[in-house]
């Protein structure tokens, strides 16, 4: 024996999260033990609801709580910028900037041909399809500034450069608050290679 | 919008637990996402059961699964040497040792008059009723060696001088592996004090 069998069989649950090991998941799971109840049943509905209320926008591919994400039902969205993005959460990160008022799509992840993931695993069909029907003027591509990221971009900018729209990638440069003296060679030279006009 | 409503509840009912804050809380709810539908609707009533199905021994005070735990319930235990401990999770720790065959008896604190926690609002009359109904020959004072700890076990101490029954206290010294270079002079102190003959 060594806890109670409900007790046990929470902290054994509890490690199958990510970066939580024996110790945290013990802590984690008697602090549930003493918590109120109504806090430990909201827990256990909100850990269900995700799984069953939350869906994928038809649309755009974002997380959505219904056929159509919040930000593809928001009229006031301009849907003439699509902003391609590898996942909702990437999706995410950018509305907290509040620096973009378009429209996302997500593809569901980068091209990685050392995981199996090639363009045809991703919802490129559908973006496409959306180019057609919905014709933009311009896409952001958003992917990461890494090796997939890259070619996913690339990719993309290959097979859409018959179109009329104009294809634009995120900056690379030095991060806001960070030392010169510490950035990496490459986005020191990337920061280099993209420096603007003081306006 | 930040997250869709389930998302962003889930994130919130995370951030109650400790050390877990919206970075953290974040990433678990996403895990939470993607995994398979069986694992977090085993979480779910893990959480669950730990509340409903847990109670107290009505003997000892430890957490169980029935009126009597495991502990109080397995014959091979020793009667005779009874461990005061002031919390389950001590009590968890003491048989994760394996050193000791006795019961336990769970006081459920530490006298600590700062907090508002006298010798009344621990388990210490039932303890008395323990002492004279099973009349044991050893009680092991295993409180922290911290002040709550050590007020508690003198309280303990006091109260129960009068009777035929021998009291102990854990041993204090290095703890193994330790480094004496690096140890605070009161550990050191005590360890010197508490010098044991080489058998």
């Amino acid at each position: 024996m060594r806890f109670p069998e409900p007790l046990e069989r929470l902290v054994e649950e509890l490690q199958r999260l990510p970066t939580v090991g024996p110790k945290t998941a013990t802590r984690l799971a008697f602090h549930v033990l003493s918590a109120p109840n109504v806090q430990v049943e909201a827990l256990a509905r909100a850990l269900l609801d995700v799984k069953s209320r939350l869906e994928t926008c038809v649309r755009c591919g974002n997380l959505s709580d219904g056929q159509l994400c919040a930000l593809c039902r928001d009229s006031r969205r301009d849907a003439s910028v699509l902003c391609v993005v590898a996942t909702a959460r990437d999706l995410m990160a950018l509305e907290k900037t509040r620096e973009f008022n378009g429209l996302y799509h997500v593809l569901g992840g980068l091209i990685s041909p050392l995981d199996g993931v090639g363009p045809g695993e991703l919802r490129i069909g559908a973006l496409l399809e959306r180019l057609d029907r919905e014709s933009p003027t311009e896409l952001v591509l958003a992917t990461n500034p890494t090796v997939a990221g890259e070619a996913t971009a690339l990719y993309l900018h290959r097979i859409l450069s018959g179109r009329p729209i104009r294809i634009t990638r995120l900056a690379l440069g030095l991060p806001v608050g960070s030392d010169l003296e510490y950035a990496d060679e490459v986005t020191l030279g990337r920061a280099f290679a993209g420096r603007r006009e003081i306006f």
